[in-house]
């Protein structure tokens, strides 16, 4: 049976990202607490095409992954899928982001009422001939109360939920997404929860009161945070506030190069 | 050239709806105010089909729709495209969906900042043999703050965006988009403006905390005001607030047959 | 601690339905070939209110439902679910809707290349005073092409990815979600698969040429199998094609009442 | 009334964007065969923020764009926004994106059948002290025939709905919308309509056909023709197929600097 994508190819252009797109495929995550989690993934592979070719073999991207399903992947199985990946495609480069829900246990402040919230996550990895890179992706939600709307007022202030975006990337080693949640959360005026007692809801709602926070606030206490830990290199940070008071959000955005030069290429 | 959607169909099934969806056109609406508003609706139109037919000539449906793009519509004009659609296509039943953003001016409550808000809006016709009828839908963002969270705190009140969504048939006559949205909004704790001055800001924070309702409170509220509507016959609504301490929201859901018995055929 | 939940009321409202909206859980569900799967589900958990009070107890839906998390969920289970949430918020009514993504084990037709494929599945149950009712709905991904362009054309025939969609009702008993998705899959002028091999590929295009269907095909099809399975009490089925010659879909809708008379109330 | 945001800040971190999202407004577009056309667009403006200032004053982001709305918008008119935002902010930088639907006649090939179809379109705009950069974002939905399904199969072959998605910077001077989605239009297996007679159908469905293209394959045409274009300093490609025989896409990207060398900020 011909092979179509063997062709030889004589535009001459060597195409940066080929692959597949909205593969879903469930895996497992090693928890900080020990034990591991099954995570349900989007995924996307792709790989840089020589000019020669006419086309890529797309089926074996999802061969290989089909071979990692339910197991557990972290940034060192990625760069496997990645090399693996490479091998097969005879490429120079495999790029792989994954899409998942993570859930985090989370007790209420005073009741102590146990539950679990879902966080969105990334894993980003990048392979090419020297060089492997990993990026660490977090969407934590937050409450946000304006100060503005505090100090005017003789008493309320408007507060809504807000997410902090993180996307990390760090030297060798390690960085559970549970520290990377835990030390943005603290950055909103209040952390959300999903079971809470009305002891709880008071305390929460009095905390967020007395830590009013633009999102310029949020933002800056968030890069401060992230410059201080010595295991990041890079990071991108959005901060966004779903206004209370408005059909429109606020938002806030820093990337920043604290040890290494290259740049993160653009998905 | 053969018609294949003609040929005859021997499975001996009606069919209840076919049609297009996620067609997207340009049309005017008239504004209260006079004058009327461009508008971009994302449409659906279908008809039955009969047991005696393979299938239905779809190019029909946007050659018609295509007359209709650029023109002002309403009830009236939906009853003329849902009437030709049913000629064109011999059928005994149509029925279209439109969702489409609709702009409304805001004056900010004391600054008077003049600015104009987006609704998510609907207009959704059914016709038969014997009767056609209309229902107007609005999604209107409202501020709702926690009486629970105000009475138990010191100080302070969880509060967040919510949104009143309400779908309405009424009898003959009319009912301006701009009256169905000024008797919702006023039921949240406050309504939310694009543009607020800190006066304004002032205001609305205050008016929001002396006005704290629970999604409940503002769904039997709005309740009431469609109710005492003598032009209301039916109506669907739901209130969900995107609590600002929960990663989750709440919601309240009614439908009500006011002065008709006859169901809504789902869509 | 005031419980302004449990005050009275005086608009004399009952309200129909009062819960929570997209909170997200992990659960696990039983496979036909033996042992169960992980799935994430979006969770929407509801009650009505009397009127009598003024609000709803929410965190009490959170806190059942974590009771649940990670644990074997099947019509039963939600039923025990809606027992406990009518139970512990004193209502009459419950009811529950479950949205997750299930996968199913797939074969590829000659290359038995094996892969698992993802389909879109809801869980809702209702129970009031006296009755107890469940519903699966699946999503089954398909390939469609077109009889009308194949007729016409010298060679080719368009085809595109297409949908049905379907919620049925079953009597006591069961149903396997691989069941109703096999049902439903050759429906289609050829399934979906996410690994194919050149063999594989041949074969359902070839396949899918040989069986070329409208939307309005493949829905009677469908409602024929669907009223021949004698589990079935009520259904609701859409098809839906994304057009590859065009930027806007086709879609066939039909709701067959078998062996039941009374109305599945709408979310 | 006190002032927060104007508050001395001691982080000493200057935030590179700060702004609002998500903010709809209805502008003008002039289009290519004379007249304009409303639409209807999600706004986001942003500005850098000093080190030595707690907050932006963000209601003036709105009142600067609702001078603007329902008049005539192109690169020209973002660089006075720009520009005015810029000034009442006190800020180095501002950065605009505008994401829109924007409508072009079709003519059926054969029946010359006439129609809309609508394109998902952006208008970014830069400026910082020195520069200002305009960059147009257009999304073309194609008809994608697949090569390898076409030559391996004894009849048909599997297509589908695909996208281009591109965004072009482009020097001094003027780019029609309509110009370039025309460029990319013919990139595709066919170009697809909104409204087509059985003629017309049986016109592209051959073309597809005789047409046959990977992903790879109109990524590499679409490069060779915006290389081509003398205006275009840099552009952005993606091409997608929704897999009619799968439930996943396959995409291939490029990003090339023709005639410039900074780097595009990322949003």
């Amino acid at each position: 049976m011909e092979d179509i994508q063997s062709y030889p190819d004589f535009r001459n252009i060597e195409i940066q990202r080929v692959g597949i797109k909205d593969l879903h495929l469930p895996f497992y995550i090693l928890e900080k607490e020990g034990g591991s989690q099954g995570v349900l993934a989007n995924i996307n592979l792709s790989v840089n095409l020589s000019q020669n070719f006419k086309g890529t073999h797309l089926s074996r991207f999802v061969e290989i992954l089909n071979k990692w399903r339910k197991k557990c992947i972290s940034s060192l199985e990625l760069e496997r899928i990645l090399k693996e990946t490479k091998e097969k495609l005879i490429t120079k480069e495999a790029n792989i982001y994954l899409k998942f829900k993570y859930f985090i246990k989370k007790q209420a402040p005073l009741s102590k009422s146990e539950s679990i919230l879902d966080y969105d996550c990334e894993f980003i990895g990048f392979l090419n001939k020297s060089n492997y890179r990993f990026v660490l992706g977090v969407s934590v939600p937050i409450t946000a109360l304006c100060p503005c709307s505090k100090v005017i007022s003789r008493f309320g202030a408007h507060n809504q939920r807000g997410f902090i975006h993180a996307r990390v990337e760090f030297s060798k080693g390690f960085l559970w997404i549970e520290d990377l949640v835990n030390l943005l959360e603290e950055q909103g005026s209040s952390p959300v929860y999903p079971l809470l007692k009305r002891a709880d809801e008071k305390h929460l709602t009095e905390r967020a009161y007395q830590n009013a926070k633009f999102v310029e606030d949020i933002l800056r206490d968030a890069i401060l945070v992230l410059r201080k830990n010595k295991k990041i290199l890079w990071f991108q940070i959005e901060c966004e506030d779903f206004e209370s008071i408005h059909n429109h959000s606020t938002f806030a955005y820093q990337e920043e190069y604290l040890r290494r030069k290259n740049n993160l290429k653009k998905q």
